[in-house]
């Protein structure tokens, strides 16, 4: 199976491209609602929490774990996949949302794995994110890495993800929060090319973030991204691809409430489904 | 030991009275931080977490627990009182902040535990919570108790704990919020007497509440009520009374980061704190 993880729902708006992009794999997707949001959390309990979480998928029988949350890639990604990975999970693969994104940000087509830094990419960029995924400076170091050049703003959007949960998707609260937060990246840099939505969630307010944007910025959202990323990934690795079942089987966990999840989930995704409750803390951590 | 529980910081406020009213004992602080908010979970989520924490506080030697967290008082309180408590602590007691608080509000006098219910008492009063808070009816139900004829009415304001969170406590964005959910309140009812903040962040937004909110109509907020309760139900419970610690010892933990927890207490209490992080869910539930 191919395991998505997140914190919450955000991640579903990934699953779903996934779903459209890449159909006939089986899913299994766990969403730790129980303790989410992980945005404004400690990098220490975010690791613990990731942990956890991947754990528990691969231990279910993923083969290849996708992380969907910005937040949980920015701060326990890179950690995991250098020391727990590879002590106990050396035949699996973990994968995050941000180093796709960051080639998507930076123009790097899809594929195009062979020469890498980049110097002649330039242009400006901006970056809208958690109070975490922002300071943990992930998408400055992997940016660095792929395109030197490049222009990066960053700014955090703290009450973002919280109005998303909350369903303020409209309203003149919401619509000030993002003017505000809007405001204090094009303040940095005004002649951004292109703006990525680092947290699954807040594709949510798109049409008000679209709204409060010159329209010659371009506004990029991870789903499609990571989904074709993605694909082009599985084609490039076989001994992990041929080992996925392609059953079309999608299965969903959440920590929190069954019937709340598959509510939601049901209409994020547009199918219907089924959702069992798991806990998935409550084995000590190694 | 007095042990004060919640998810987060809020029932740092409670502490705060609790130290100037009765400062001789000691007390335990633990904040859930790594899991916060409780608000919008659901019941079997809050009550877990909320029977891990008191377990932890319970074992580290308190005697009596404060569950300073509304929403972990309303959905997890009784259960706990009645049958955890029963088998696994009978020599030890739980208190909650939505009976005090309900006595406040129906001006019952503290130490008027003789006449109940009292079914002169009329007027009408509004509370103003969480999410779990409001739909667990605990404020009514306890109301129905002391105060039959009472009238009352709730509203249920789900950012307002985020925004204090995030530390958004002034600007237009917070205060569109609050003054649609007070008028949602207000348009239940016009003429209340007086309006109880059933959420131990909301203080924080004290002065937009007050601002947007008729003159005449009384505002209380939970920690002066919890902490002159408490004094006059210690003098009522000498069995318990005498077994606690009063050597002004003030400790605190958090399952998230100490650092932070200790920055943000000592500007809540005013006075220098140590904080440590605890794990309390590395065990299964009985």
């Amino acid at each position: 199976m191919i395991g998505v993880f997140d914190s919450g729902y955000g991640g579903l708006t990934v699953l779903k491209d996934l779903l459209n992009r890449l159909p006939a794999y089986d899913y299994l997707y766990l969403g730790d609602n129980a303790r989410a949001p992980y945005g404004a959390r400690s990098s220490d309990v975010i690791y613990d929490f990731t942990l956890q979480g991947i754990r528990w998928l691969f231990e279910s029988g993923c083969v290849v774990v996708v992380v969907a949350c910005n937040t949980a890639s920015a701060r326990a990604l890179r950690p995991l996949q250098q020391q727990y990975l590879l002590t106990h999970f050396r035949d699996r693969r973990l994968l995050g949302v941000i180093r796709p994104s960051a080639e998507a940000l930076a123009c790097i087509p899809v594929g195009d794995v062979s020469s890498l830094p980049q110097s002649g990419i330039t242009g400006k960029v901006g970056i809208l994110g958690t109070r975490e995924t922002v300071r943990s400076e992930s998408f400055l170091l992997e940016l660095a890495k792929l395109a030197p050049n490049l222009e990066v703003y960053q700014q955090e959007c703290p009450l973002w993800a919280p109005l998303v949960e909350n369903g303020e998707l409209t309203g003149a609260g919401t619509e000030w929060f993002v003017q505000r937060d809007l405001g204090a990246l094009l303040s940095q840099s005004r002649s951004l090319d292109r703006i990525l939505l680092a947290c699954t969630h807040y594709a949510a307010l798109g049409p008000i973030i679209r709204h409060y944007l010159p329209a010659e910025i371009e506004v990029l959202t991870q789903p499609p991204i990571v989904a074709e990323r993605l694909a082009d990934w599985l084609v490039r690795h076989p001994e992990y691809e041929t080992r996925l079942g392609k059953g079309s089987g999608r299965t969903f966990v959440t920590t929190d409430d069954a019937g709340s999840f598959a509510d939601i989930g049901q209409r994020i995704l547009g199918i219907e489904i089924q959702c069992e409750k798991v806990s998935v803390s409550e084995t000590a951590l190694p």
